[in-house]
């Protein structure tokens, strides 16, 4: 099975999240509609509904309150974008213009706010107060995680923790509760309550680590967004603390000061940093380290009885390895 | 009795729902409790938690869950301020430099963010659905009245209709839902369920004709903004729409470029609206709407039988037209 064959299992309920997205930014306010118009034409692959839809139908949950769940945590992905693409001051995001450089800074903060919002609002309809207390409980999280990113930005350090710590809180959480919600709309019982989860949160650090690595090695055009985005914004990735905690006392220096000078980075000390990246093996263990969380995450769904979902779900997981090399 | 003699009937609770708030701030990642602790000492008269209070002590309800949802209202009133302060460039706020002027924009999205979602993670652990419910639609309407705000700024126009629209779901909306929640922890049925969201919508949108009659003839310590920051921010409030649609021609004509120019608005353009406002009884007219608001609010509340909650209730109400003057 690949990725395309795991994704065709849910493909009818992906078009209805479609759908409920869509309607979900249709509003009689014409900015809000114009800029969800806008965000639901350059869509990414929806990973997040894909794992939630898997893990409830392998669940045997066969409703359509996985429908709105996978809509849900859709649009707090979303939302999160809009807001990290005014931190980031970003102008890009896969690979068309930002909604920030098209509509401003305002705009930007204002339609997140409407779409954490909404997703809100459209959980509460359904009621399920354990669902909303996990993802409520995700949602501070990942505002801990881009806090903690904004605070740690260029400084550099060799120890990894607080890096995991972030990626954890910031993305992975997310993909964590997505694969909960699964096990609570199946409704089996504790053992996937508690494995689930753990399937998830290893699969988002997977996707991030190997994120992580793509901005330093990817080609623009396959990313969408320029290479070594995270670099020149001060974010320190595990590939750049794997190559500093590698490197002689002098490189250290000299990367430090290049990081830590205050100005923008200069492209000739980008091109520098990234071919030290990728000369002293920071990218392999980037990916090695990435390989690990998958290998994890598929280990801790070996107990259960074999299904064409929990095939889909492991090959999700392999492929977030594999994408874009 | 008075505005103050109103809040010490709550005191005790207050003093637990400031604890809660300070608690919500308290957070392993410095500068959320950094930012936390500077949002808490230079807080404002709780206006919003005073309502849910009262209106649940007026409906019988004398539990803690009032702390709650309280402080649930007052954590998203204080997301909106941080939020509103970054989109208006605002350097001040109740006296004080803003969070955006002290410690960025960034920071100012990302800790209004995760006040956002501490506020649902508070409401979540609590599990009445239809609280959520209420509060989440609210929440929709507030970013909705941010929005409608931000794309007729600038755009002066005679028709009051969309201000009023704007400031019912901008502001209303939340201190509607303060009473609704009051109403729904006293369990009292149906009749307070209807009129109690009915008079906070009332003294919500008597609390921002106020809020925007001020912004033109407070004085700058009471206020701790500048004056006429509406103005130059290019937000269109009732009285400047009142004169607008009161003048004649050549007025109409010059007060339109001097608010359509895209420049910032000098100050002596600033000081000739500001005369303009008062001499044709702009701030008169914004007032009289203000008071028909709070009119209309204690009316909803005259089939309730006395008690010294309810004459707190159309105390606060009288003390929204009365502030500050």
């Amino acid at each position: 099975m690949d990725f395309k064959n795991a994704v065709s299992l849910v493909k009818n309920d992906l078009n209805d999240v479609e759908s409920l997205i869509s309607k979900s930014l249709d509003n009689s306010v014409p900015l809000i509609s114009d800029i969800g118009r806008y965000l639901s034409s350059g869509r990414g692959k929806h990973i997040r509904p894909v794992l939630v839809l898997l893990t409830s139908k392998m669940n045997g949950y066969e409703g359509k309150r996985s429908i709105i769940y996978s809509t849900v945590v859709e649009l707090i992905h979303m939302a999160t974008l809009l807001h990290d693409d005014v931190v980031d001051k970003a102008d890009k995001r896969r690979g068309s213009p930002s909604v920030n450089s098209k509509w401003g800074n305002q705009a930007s903060i204002l339609i997140g706010d409407y779409l954490f919002a909404k997703s809100f609002s459209l959980m509460s309809e359904d009621s399920d107060c354990r669902i909303i207390n996990s993802i409520s409980r995700t949602v501070v999280k990942m505002a801990e995680g881009e806090v903690m990113q904004l605070m740690e930005s260029y400084h550099l350090r060799e120890d990894e923790t607080p890096y995991m710590e972030r990626i954890n809180r910031k993305t992975a959480s997310l993909m964590s509760s997505c694969c909960e919600i699964g096990a609570l709309l199946g409704n089996n019982g504790q053992k996937q309550e508690k494995i689930l989860p753990d399937f998830g949160l290893n699969v988002g650090m997977a996707f991030q680590l190997v994120d992580d690595a793509l901005d330093y090695v990817a080609k623009e055009d396959r990313l969408g967004k320029p290479i070594c985005k995270d670099l020149r914004e001060g974010n320190i990735t595990l590939p750049l603390i794997h190559l500093y905690r590698t490197v002689n006392g002098s490189e250290k220096k000299r990367i430090k000061e290049i990081i830590e000078s205050n100005d923008a980075i200069e492209k000739e000390h980008i091109d520098l940093i990234v071919k030290m990246v990728k000369d002293h093996g920071a990218i392999d263990y980037t990916l090695q380290v990435a390989k690990q969380h998958v290998e994890q995450a598929k280990k801790t769904m070996s107990g259960f009885k074999n299904s064409e979902y929990l095939e889909a779900l492991l090959t999700v997981a392999d492929y977030i390895v594999e994408r874009d090399f």
